[in-house]
């Protein structure tokens, strides 16, 4: 539906891995440290076939240009990544410590971020070789290193939200009374497919009291006449998130359901306009859990609002308590209040919206009110 | 192709739990700790929807019963999980410090092993949290864990080995020259698929020079008459792992790779007589390096001989060079030499080979020998 996003260049890789090893040493740190994952696909533009135990370590430093260790058999298809000329490349070979080559590019008593989702056992490995050093996961110490994003990457963004309304506006016209929850969840992955997304990572389909349990994704109830369907949806397009929630209405609502609706959305919309440039994460949580304790339903609200989206669905800032640092043009992330009454029913609205200099923008622009569906 | 395995039950899971808490006793720790993965799946049958960066933790201790601490929206999943019943469950909500819901399961000074893929955010959220405490990689103290399989899941393993050899006795069928990479890789994907795979990890099509890439996947180099083709192939069956290469000639193979292709048949047939219960694993690799390398071509073999495999494709032992644990009866790991001879082509030849008191058992029985495809 949209034009291919401009490619990234060796040059747009250079610049984030130099931004990267800047904001690690004015954090204190001596520098980063990357394994496979989001981190290295957005900083180097490579991603192994498959993350192994075999170690394979980004070394950012503000003092050295960026080297990138692999296993030797692995090298090729290094060479062949987007920003591989933007980096020194070294590797070892199966039987020797990769621990020790890695060692080689640390100091003894280093401070290092590393990425959250780096393997225990790596960062076990180099802990053991420099017990002096020391480390802080990425969301502890540079939560924003992916979180601020450019016109391309938002381009992006943008792409797979419309990509996922789009989704929404045609998922609605499908018979749902009758059919199970899976196969409406089908509908979602076939039709996010359709749109342009490469990937599909969750199509939640929560119908009546299925929608009261926040994580439940898609099961065997057969859909009835009167239940509300909480929808979530998403996955990766040209390398970036979707995610948005609508919940449905299978024909004639209840006053409670309506009721319920209703608070949700005022918590979502009330939310959305607390956003600006410099507002804590958590003011957003705060604002959008405030109205629903008003309303009496607090108990009911058992997740955070929001998480920030971007090559990965979740990934800082996350929107909750706690989460003092602001908010920045162009950030984004969801705001997704919801009510779940055990037994009953869920209402969740979710819409991932952007920092602008002068407050939020929504990326998700879809019918915020009760949709009727058959 | 075969009857379904029969399902593992909540005994299977509560025993596996002890043994592991015992196993960790006698290793002089104070438990294991596991995050979702394969860990946790093989011990309590629980695997989650996504991994994310909410923490889950199974806390196995010899002086406790097994608990599991979950993110409260996920505690639903987790009850209906089939070793939830030999379980403690607690939960942590959105908000609150789950390292230090954690840390009350666990001891100020304690000593654990934790999974290797757990988050190095999690196992530092616990390390700051508990700073004289000292944890250890699974495959550095328990790598037994899972590495023994049981009557029903070497079943498992031979019915996904016997898809796997069926793969292969219809991708010989197919045409090859003039046919790309990625086709022939297609084809070996909806075989494994056909033949009753749930998940397909790698079809590996090296022709020609991209064979002499042990790492190649498939490009879209179009297969020539005279090209070596690497096959490597495999994925998930009923949840354990296939993983079998052949490499076959289209048409008339010149002498030179003859003479290669016998070689590392040798190797792998040497290595395979080799394996015994009680030699170390690192015997299996120097016997089938010691046959390359007598042969002249030992600087062509640039990775280890195997590696283990059950719920995944790749776990300990691995068959490589400081590996001094010993073979134990029900391990299952590949077989796996090679030779790469660059811009010219490789070969490797691999069966999954399981531990039996006699010796060695292969679950891979196509021919080894070079197969002419057209």
């Amino acid at each position: 539906m949209e034009a291919m996003a401009v490619p990234f260049t060796r040059e747009d890789y250079r610049h984030r891995m130099q931004r990267a090893a800047e904001d690690a040493a004015a954090e204190g740190l001596d520098g980063l440290l990357v394994t496979p994952g989001p981190d290295l696909l957005w900083l180097t533009g490579y991603q192994p076939t498959a993350i192994t135990e075999r170690l394979t370590l980004l070394v950012l430093r503000g003092d050295a240009d960026p080297e990138l260790l692999v296993p030797r058999l692995e090298r090729p298809d290094v060479e062949s990544a987007a920003g591989a000329e933007a980096l020194a490349i070294s590797d070892w070979r199966d039987g020797s410590d990769p621990y020790e080559s890695a060692a080689a590019l640390l100091r003894e008593e280093g401070a290092y971020a590393v990425s959250d989702s780096a393997w225990a056992m790596h960062l076990l490995g180099l802990q053991r070789r420099l017990p002096k050093s020391g480390y802080w996961s990425v969301t502890d110490r540079l939560p924003m290193l992916r979180a601020v994003k450019d016109a391309n990457e938002l381009a992006r963004m943008e792409s797979a939200a419309e990509a996922a309304d789009a989704t929404f506006r045609e998922i609605v016209k499908v018979a749902f009374a009758g059919r199970k929850e899976t196969d409406v969840a089908a509908d979602l992955a076939r039709l996010l497919h359709e749109f342009g997304h490469e990937q599909v990572d969750f199509t939640v389909v929560g119908s009546g009291p299925n929608g009261a349990n926040p994580h439940h994704e898609a099961g065997d109830r057969t859909i009835l006449a009167g239940d509300m369907v909480v929808l979530d949806f998403g996955g990766l397009m040209q390398g970036y998130g979707s995610d948005t929630s609508r919940t449905v209405c299978v024909g004639e609502p209840t006053s409670q359901m309506r009721e319920v609706h209703d608070i949700v959305r005022t918590a979502q919309q009330t939310a959305f306009e607390a956003v600006r440039p410099g507002i804590a994460c958590q003011e957003v949580d705060r604002t959008a859990r405030r109205v629903i304790t008003e309303a009496g339903y607090g108990d009911h609200f058992v997740h955070r609002t929001g998480h920030g989206i971007g090559m990965t669905t979740h990934e800082p800032p996350y929107m909750v308590e706690g989460e003092v640092r602001p908010t920045v043009p162009g950030m984004c992330f969801s705001i997704e209040p919801g009510i779940y009454l055990a037994g009953q029913f869920g209402v969740r609205i979710e819409d991932i919206v952007t920092v602008t200099e002068d407050g939020g923008r929504r990326l998700n622009n879809t019918d915020r009110r009760l949709v009727i569906v058959e």
